[in-house]
């Protein structure tokens, strides 16, 4: 049998709502707390481990400002992969020298202990180099990079790896890298590459500084199918168009964002020459359900979130267009508290529309909101029925639909509501 | 003695806080109810009388959806403006040719009952057209424009013209066009054209959808100085830059945004051939100082607003990159909430540095908040204290002053703090 994923779904109170992640060959997984967090008994430190190393690809944030780890995965991690570090709590971003330094030691500390220790009976010695390791941050950023806490954590978060994953232990490694999420976010698909299954397990975090921008918060992604580092980098930069760089929270774009894939290459199918080759179409196509299931996750868990919000805008001359569009409406502020409010008070999408420059004929404009019509032809549509639509509004999915008329390029955008709940995660002292 | 405009205050309980404006000759002044907000006992329409017609220059929202009132000042309002009729409650925007045909129907009446009515007894007879007058309008978007409303209360509107205006007149003016503005905005200053004394007067009203382009809000300055349309233009083309321009409430952008300046002439300064004449140096600064006072109680009183915000971006290389630092700023949602919060989360406004895309070199970014040194050189300033900077963020007035260090240019941008009021506000059904 082989999984597909689920139509994506919010709101759900029982762990029945995340898709079942397993065990994936070649990589171990562990999560314990370094006590970043000072008195919250939490998960803050999480490691994936790659046996035999794991061909990887990432896109990093675009903001003039980055963070010191991803500064330091830029000039180094160029080979393979044997472990991926992640911290939350802290940023490790404009803490300068001393943060990129911290990194620096701690790598060092990790290749030495990695590579002494035999995890698996079985293994052999190997050398783990600095440059094999990769890292993320997420949290406060500024504040003094917790190099002595995490150090002090490292020896036991390697001897917590686990070789065989069970969904508890995706779950807490999920669980591990959140900050102010509410829920884990997990999506996994199987497919299959010339008759070889192949699994594509996701986890991502999210919540606040949320916007789009080559790879926006955290995404990482694991599947043991064979496929080359340039493969993998031609994968993600096509599908991350349309998934993470689909969504937006709050139009803040972060200076840690961060999105990986790794193959361990266990599943051991025939080998891809080119990114091009027909035997990878169906891998093509779960990763995007993978990674969009992930995006949508995170917007509808952003910060303060009651509904979750999809904006398609279709019938445009330019793809590009579609997407200022999209963003216009799902970066304001008005239209995000009128769809909080359950207000359909949908002048304030017109207003978005016109803000977002693209030059459109409104005679030729639809607009609806769910199934029903509110402007056809730039007209109030004659079946519009203003509390048909609050009826609708008031479901935790809304969907926009917004027609220009000009041409056949579309995009769709994931977002949520304003709520007060937001301002006040926002406005608590360091949140 | 000669009014120069007062340091702009904000939190002030007493009506003592507006600047009093007197007469400024050759005008008259309106406020009544059309009962256009209901149940609410409030004036909604307000009208500008001028008895000589006035020169006048506007600028007008960049958004590619106009209000129809837009779209007809447009294509109207070329010669000399007898009257500025402007009405809340209801934007006429995305009414289509309806919207626009109502506007010409008052159009009409207003000309009709303007030209034969003898507001004065002294006035000659006059045939005022519909291409003299100019409409503002401001409120819900898509709603039907209520032409019925405003038309049956014309009548009573031309017959409360004051000629004689007094602070009370113009609080009632000012009033009359506020939406969800919690104070009337007024500003003045007095100055000299070549020895004349010269009133400058200015209202406007703010509140939601504020985010500076070309014109944002509604603004009004009237003076009694002889100045040609086309040097008004000028003046106020340069002038809407660092003042209307400048100021940001949601980032959110009207379909209705104009600020348009009149001059009655009745001051009889000499004639003014070019916009260079050292004669306007004065007229031009005093100008400068009414606008911007406008524009800040605009974003002081921003929806929700419980602080005003001062972002300066200095020693940049160009005015344009300090400007879209300013605006990454004062549009992120994550350092309005932090400032909400008193929270010297400094990280944030970092972030928002980083995603403003401007290149940077972070070694030379100093950072202060209000008195107090937060980086230098791109680190922690020795001196900082957070314990400091938190009590300084107590205050109703903050500001955050950023340099660059990579050249000369600055720009300033005013906004306010993002709180559970806004939210409040704008999910109200139809606020």
């Amino acid at each position: 049998m082989v999984f597909k994923t689920e139509k994506f779904q919010i709101n759900t109170n029982s762990m029945g709502f995340y898709q079942d992640l397993e065990h994936l060959d070649g990589m171990g997984v562990s999560a314990v707390s370094a006590n970043l967090y000072e008195n919250k008994k939490r998960d803050d430190l999480v490691i994936f481990y790659f046996r035999k190393g794991a061909n990887c690809a990432s896109v990093y944030t675009q903001s003039n400002i980055k963070s010191e780890n991803i500064k330091w995965n830029m000039n180094n991690s160029k080979e393979k992969i044997f472990a991926l570090l992640v911290n939350t709590r802290n940023a490790n971003a404009f803490t300068g020298k001393d943060g990129y330094k911290s990194i620096s030691n701690i790598a060092s500390l990790l290749s030495d202990l990695l590579s002494k220790k035999q995890i698996y009976d079985e293994e052999e010695p190997k050398k783990i180099k600095t440059k094999n390791l990769l890292f993320a941050s997420t949290g406060t950023i500024g504040e003094t990079f917790p190099e002595n806490k995490i150090s002090k954590a490292i020896p036991s978060l390697i001897n917590n790896i686990k070789y065989i994953q069970n969904k508890y232990v995706w779950i807490k490694a999920a669980m591990g890298i959140l900050t102010t999420d509410t829920k884990p976010k997990i999506s996994m698909e199987e497919c299959k590459i010339a008759g070889t299954p192949i699994k594509i397990y996701g986890l991502a975090k999210g919540s606040g500084m949320i916007h789009p921008d080559m790879a926006t918060t955290l995404g990482f992604v694991f599947t043991d199918a064979k496929i080359s580092g340039k493969i993998l980098k031609q994968l993600l930069k096509k599908n991350i168009q349309n998934t993470f760089n689909a969504i937006t929270c709050d139009g803040d774009t972060s200076t840690n964002d961060m999105v990986s894939i790794f193959s361990t290459s266990y599943a051991g199918n025939k080998d891809i020459k080119s990114f091009k080759d027909k035997a990878l179409n169906e891998f093509d196509r779960s990763l995007n359900n993978v990674l969009r299931n992930l995006a949508k996750s995170v917007a509808a868990d952003g910060e303060g979130a009651s509904k979750f919000v999809t904006i398609k805008v279709e019938k445009c001359k330019k793809e590009e267009d579609a997407k200022k569009i999209c963003f216009a409406i799902a970066n304001s502020p008005l239209v995000k508290t009128a769809i909080a409010g359950e207000d359909p008070n949908w002048g304030r999408i017109i207003m978005a529309v016109g803000k977002s420059k693209v030059k459109i004929n409104t005679n030729k404009l639809n607009l609806n909101i769910g199934p029903h019509k509110i402007i056809e032809n730039g007209k109030i549509s004659p079946s519009y029925q203003e509390d048909k639509v609050a009826e609708n509004m008031r479901s935790n999915e809304i969907k926009i639909n917004i027609q220009i008329g000009s041409g056949s390029k579309e995009f769709e955008v994931y977002t949520m509501d304003l709520t007060k709940k937001y301002i006040e995660i926002n406005t608590d002292y360091r949140s």
